[in-house]
């Protein structure tokens, strides 16, 4: 007999859509996967090797819970370079952002507690919150983020156990929030003592302008978690990511850590750790942009070149993801089978509206293709639209 | 506002105790820490550098959820010999197995869901399940591992989510069943259709005489979810131990692990994966079985010298601890405080039995301190109990 959450939890479409990624010639703009060619493998070897040879048996032992503390040290610099907010004490290193989501719904949420989110959102968050039964209200949001107006109304009826928010590039839709939002929004949830969680797992992968500053910062470390990562920075495998925030808050993590899995694995947070005393991270993380902005170049030329009029997207300043709506009537689902017969795919946009809404939108990842795969995945896109009528 | 669930979870007495192992001078017994100058630090950092060259990109990508195909082939086939039952579809890799637990949790426990385990028990499990607010019953437990008369009055009046035990050197009696009692509740659980974990960390540490069949194999695998891991026999660092099943069931706690953490780190995995590639793993199991070994009659010696007359103590045959029972009226919590001072530590008892009994017991590990240090921090804890009036 299984728990009564297991009863309304699916299999996450976009890692059911990976496993399609194996195929022989498939073009895939489905997965959030950073491009692996970028991957600063020789130097990764060097600090492997490094991390070895200096801390042999620490980095293969168990470690505490919160996290090794040179790497915690290093986050709170990063986050708050003045160091007059944040000490190590304000970080703790997760197994993935994918794991704070765990950690901040054992922490929050019991069967039925309401939860705020954008709409879209991110899926692996909803999949999180839903693993805890968490009652979770899809928030209109526009261009410029979650709508304020439409937060207040719902906040004046009930209190969340927070609101998730990615103020960021968002995942799906790519979009920002622009300053008067971010501050507004961090004035809101501290008036209304409400915890706000702020994903950023892509904001330092930003193409052009001037960075805006974090709702964290704007308010100062209160009411806010603040999670990010090194998947998208360095690599993925290492599955190390942290939270920040208020120490107290942050010991509850670390309880239900304890419990979760004891500890992110030692051996990749020295590797992590290593690298960036190595000073090679910024250098790494401007190639990273640089050839994600010429892939998000390429993409914007094959939309337009391949898409119908009928279309329209975002086009994002960072990150990872074009979002595409249809016309109303369209079924991107049944769109997805047809390109799937093409060899592409990308992820059907209803998975990241809470509500079921959004039919007539797609999702599409421009970092894990070269510029020629991204046109020929686009034209094949195109004329799958076309045999679907769209 | 918390979760209820936060409100009973307490911070692990052992984590906390772990962290004061740090002080010069301190001998702890405490941990359930393998021995570091044992970890085969060379021949590691020679699997991690060939994985980097052989599989670079794709050991630092995302990876499935169900962990890297070609070692959940191995451990099927280290399960399975002959191949005859189990294939990679039976297992899935777990971020340590202290994440099998947390998985099975959320796969099977509601709030107040019944969960019946030994007596003591494995500190983290109870942890893992309380997080999920089931309703553990500790069923008295023997020599010999839990008691099947007790099992059966309680199987009668409810059945619960799933039976947890530890058959082989338990964590924290060091006790195994023997093979009658193995038998008899494979078929219990088959006859009442009750899932029954099995958790085996230690089972490769067997310092003398046979291996016994695990519940796993004798129940031809149905209603039996097998945990084991590589955190004793390579190292914890990498976090990365599997469960065995029914290919349906692991469905579901793949499901489960999307919305966790994603994937357990996919370096890792590679590693491991490398290391038994190398055919060095038995090897390097003798070498800590020979230690360990080593270590356990040191610690035997030291407690026939240094304990009263007073006190009895289990004879591991394997695994990493020795368990004591000091008379009814003795309070281990407050000797571990006399100990501290004196710098040298261990786990009082209560913290392994759900019911809130066995004041008068503690674990001791022998794995962790070299065989003068044994002795020397035996010394020092015979000498607090003289203070305490032990």
């Amino acid at each position: 007999m299984y728990a009564e959450r297991m009863g309304t939890i699916k299999n996450s479409a976009i890692r059911d859509i990976l496993k399609l990624m194996s195929r022989p010639g498939m073009i895939s703009f489905a997965g959030g996967l950073p491009a692996p060619e970028l991957f600063p493998v020789k130097e990764i070897a060097a600090c492997a090797d490094a991390v070895l040879r200096k801390n042999g048996p620490a980095a293969l032992q168990y470690s505490v819970t919160e996290g090794i503390a040179p790497l915690r040290e290093k986050i709170a610099a990063m986050l708050d370079p003045g160091r007059t907010r944040l000490s190590a004490e304000n970080v703790i290193i997760t197994q993935g952002s994918q794991q704070a989501l765990d950690l901040l719904s054992k922490v929050f949420i019991d069967k039925g507690s309401p939860v705020f989110t954008e709409n879209p959102t991110y899926l692996g968050a909803l999949q999180s919150f839903q693993l805890f039964q968490a009652k979770v209200t899809a928030i209109a949001s526009d261009s410029g983020g979650i709508d304020l107006a439409s937060l207040r109304k719902h906040l004046a009826r009930q209190k969340p156990r927070f609101v998730y928010v990615m103020p960021n590039f968002q995942n799906p839709t790519g979009l920002s929030y622009p300053l008067e939002r971010r501050k507004e929004l961090a004035k809101l949830v501290r008036d209304h003592d409400v915890v706000l969680v702020e994903d950023d797992p892509y904001g330092a992968l930003r193409f052009e302008g001037e960075g805006l500053p974090s709702l964290f910062e704007l308010a100062e470390g209160r009411n806010v978690v603040y999670l990010s990562s090194f998947s998208k920075t360095i690599a993925p495998g290492f599955r190390v990511a942290y939270a920040a925030g208020d120490a107290e808050l942050l010991k509850k993590l670390v309880i239900a850590k304890q419990g979760t899995d004891l500890q992110t694995n030692t051996f990749g947070q020295y590797i992590v750790n290593e690298y960036l005393e190595s000073g090679l991270y910024q250098n790494h993380i401007d190639l990273v942009i640089k050839t994600y902005r010429g892939r998000r170049d390429a993409m914007l030329r094959a939309l337009e070149r391949h898409l119908p009029g009928s279309a329209s997207w975002t086009k994002p300043g960072g990150g990872m993801f074009f979002w595409v709506r249809l016309p109303d009537d369209a079924d991107t689902g049944a769109l997805l089978k047809e390109c799937i017969t093409r060899n592409v795919a990308f992820v059907p946009g209803t998975e990241f509206f809470p509500d079921g809404s959004g039919k007539n939108t797609l999702r599409l990842n421009f970092t894990n293709a070269a510029e020629p795969d991204i046109e020929e995945g686009m034209q094949r896109i195109g004329k799958s639209l076309k045999v679907c009528g769209l």
